[in-house]
């Protein structure tokens, strides 16, 4: 009760210490321990809200040993926030359709994708750091060059950064009603109502001509 | 130099302990000085990252004060964010010119707003708050209700909040693209090409049949 986990107070630990009594040693598990300790503080407090020296309380181990297996507290986020889903194969069949018909299956993929609890969470985490300079870069750079850069290119479309920047700042809004705000109807709205709603406007995004 | 601010380390501090050696009396220019601050932090770190302490320290006065001035983190954040624009006053002609033309209006206001650098700084910062409890209900039950409800039920829609939860989707996507993730080429694009171009979709939402 009255012990003191080594290292609590010192800021100015020295980087390569890796081992010592009451930490634990470096192996698979602890990787796994510290991933789900980052994805539940990031989670619960966002990006900025987290320190590393939290993560590895949480997860019983050093600070160090977090630096050591994950770098800076960016890349242990980019780390933790890796999504169960890989965002190439869920857009392929988007892709493999053509134009005709994008629209309903981008909504459709996406909406399968959020609203399955388990790709959700990390998700959920990633968006939550949208007022975070590191959170927005992220966003920016990953969800949306990985995700619809890609639609956009496999295509073929005119204009592609404009009609997919049309396009996500639709997908982008809605996912923010349902999932994150959760405003009502829309948080509720089966799944299949919601298709039916969007559809349209991202396909008028995709081949409609543009002003 | 070496000085100490009084009630440093003091988190147990009288919360009615409001003046003494070293702190401003409180006066209007105070609660201004207060409000800066805040401003300043909360933009920069977000609702989360910010303290009461830290807002108390930038302002120069002690953090009873900002409690006795302004009540809790999330009061001061509202004082705080107090927008430029009377939101009342903003969509007062969106609703006036009935639903013809709505979607168009909406837009115009809505950028009008956003692309004035005064008036874009505190909403940024509650946007920010996005991916915090408090900055949700912040945005969901403030600048929603606020904002949007008025016109919904204003311009006598059917089915008002499913048709306000589209509008938000769409009118959210377009300020996250264009001025918190900052996505080409939307956030470059003159004002008016994007009221060209969301309009129609926004009176979509307002008037078309919904699935």
């Amino acid at each position: 009760m009255t012990e003191t986990r080594a290292g609590h107070e010192g800021r100015g630990a020295p980087a390569g210490r890796r081992s010592g009594p009451g930490r634990r040693p470096g192996s698979p598990d602890t990787r796994a321990t510290i991933l789900a300790a980052a994805r539940g503080l990031f989670a619960e407090r966002g990006f900025a809200g987290t320190t590393v020296r939290a993560v590895a309380g949480d997860a019983g181990v050093d600070a160090a040993l977090v630096h050591h297996y994950f770098g800076t507290k960016a890349d242990l986020f980019v780390a933790a926030m890796e999504v169960r889903v890989d965002p190439r194969t869920a857009v392929a069949p988007v892709i493999e359709g053509g134009v005709d018909g994008a629209g309903e299956r981008l909504v459709r993929v996406l909406l399968s994708v959020w609203d399955d609890e388990e790709s959700r969470l990390p998700l959920l985490t990633l968006f939550r750091g949208v007022g975070d300079p590191h959170g927005q870069r992220l966003l920016r750079d990953g969800l949306m060059r990985m995700v619809l850069g890609p639609v956009g290119s496999g295509l073929g479309l005119d204009q592609p950064d404009r009609r997919m920047a049309l396009v996500a700042s639709q997908l982008f809004g809605m996912v923010a009603m349902r999932y994150l705000l959760v405003v009502e109807p829309l948080a509720s709205m089966p799944a299949e109502q919601l298709v039916a709603t969007y559809a349209p406007i991202i396909q008028h995004y995709l081949d409609a001509p543009l002003p």
